[in-house]
């Protein structure tokens, strides 16, 4: 998945708005369901970020094509812990560990097998 | 109400980013009805736009305080035109005509006649 | 150009927040730049947006893949104007006249040939 | 330092995206040089995100007004560690370790002696 930086990802400073990286993790994300034709948002249910740690290694920049890699950490019965990376070519520029508990209807609910299957 | 420019506002060219103006006037329109104790979603219903004619005029810069200023131009069942402005002190930097519907359940509505009365 | 419309561009009225219609748009317009191998942003010069006239024709949700399409109106010395719309499918979303002024260190500045050629 | 959620902040979700609480938090760091009539912006130098520690513990909604607390952690020569609190009257929504590094012409350099006393 590749995504280019534009002019609303940059500040003032010349480089990626920092928020910003989350954003395309989150893409990322959203963007395994999607291909497979799937919606990340199913009969109400849908994962919420419960914590992030993330490292800022360098700075994107204007014009950039990044490439976001999503590897599975660990699942729990409400819970999902995955590692995302942002690359320029070989230069790694961004890493997080992000844990997402499912939530239904505002509540903490299992994850459906369909769902914990694109992960595993 | 006066807005802050902050980072997240700028892009690489050093200025606020142009579609950041129509955040900083949606602001000011929700903030009408916050200052009034209401919200700009009642029962399902609340405005979306229908067309905006923006000029730009002069650009802000990062930590400038800026001010939008609303006027009433129109009023019909089931829309409502602003005009707003952003100005730096004097200065003038934006202006925009927009045009509201109102829109319940997914399907244009006529506007209620509390939220009428805020406008009017 | 293709656009995923991601939880980002979404707000809670569940369709996707007025504002980032004209994020769509100016990627289209960066685009035309990257797809060549230039910057948008050359020796200091760079457009900056001087006018917009927007329609919102339909809403855009979650998930849905979005094509930007843009046509040259017209070019003066400093100036350029576009018509660009936003598509799903065969069904038109938006519709935007963008007048963009070239601008060189902070000043208007005649559009070099080289970039004039990539609109006309 | 209060923070009111508009639509822009909030996604389909009905909540605020989660990216858009670390922007709250980064306006709370800028409005600490702000208040004090300085910039965080000083001759080329400023301050840079190097890592985030986030917590998600309840959400923020459309209309909230939140406030950020911001706490001195540590200073070391060339970079900063803030924790950073997001409430909603008494309930705690969200906190951060924030370290940040300063930079000055794209290089790790030196918190000049009157920034270092802002947090101190």
């Amino acid at each position: 998945m590749q995504i280019r930086v534009y002019y609303e990802d940059t500040d003032i400073g010349g480089v990626v708005y920092y928020v910003n990286y989350l954003k395309f993790i989150e893409r990322a994300r959203s963007e395994l369901f999607f291909e497979r034709g799937l919606s990340p948002i199913v009969d109400g249910g849908s994962f919420v970020v419960r914590s992030v740690r993330a490292e800022y290694l360098k700075s994107a920049v204007f014009g950039d094509l990044l490439v976001v890699k999503t590897e599975f950490v660990e699942m729990r019965a409400a819970s999902l812990t995955l590692f995302q990376e942002i690359f320029r070519g070989d230069e790694k520029l961004f890493e997080a560990t992000v844990r997402l508990a499912f939530v239904q209807d505002g509540k903490p609910a299992r994850i459906p097998q369909d769902i914990a299957l694109i992960f595993k």
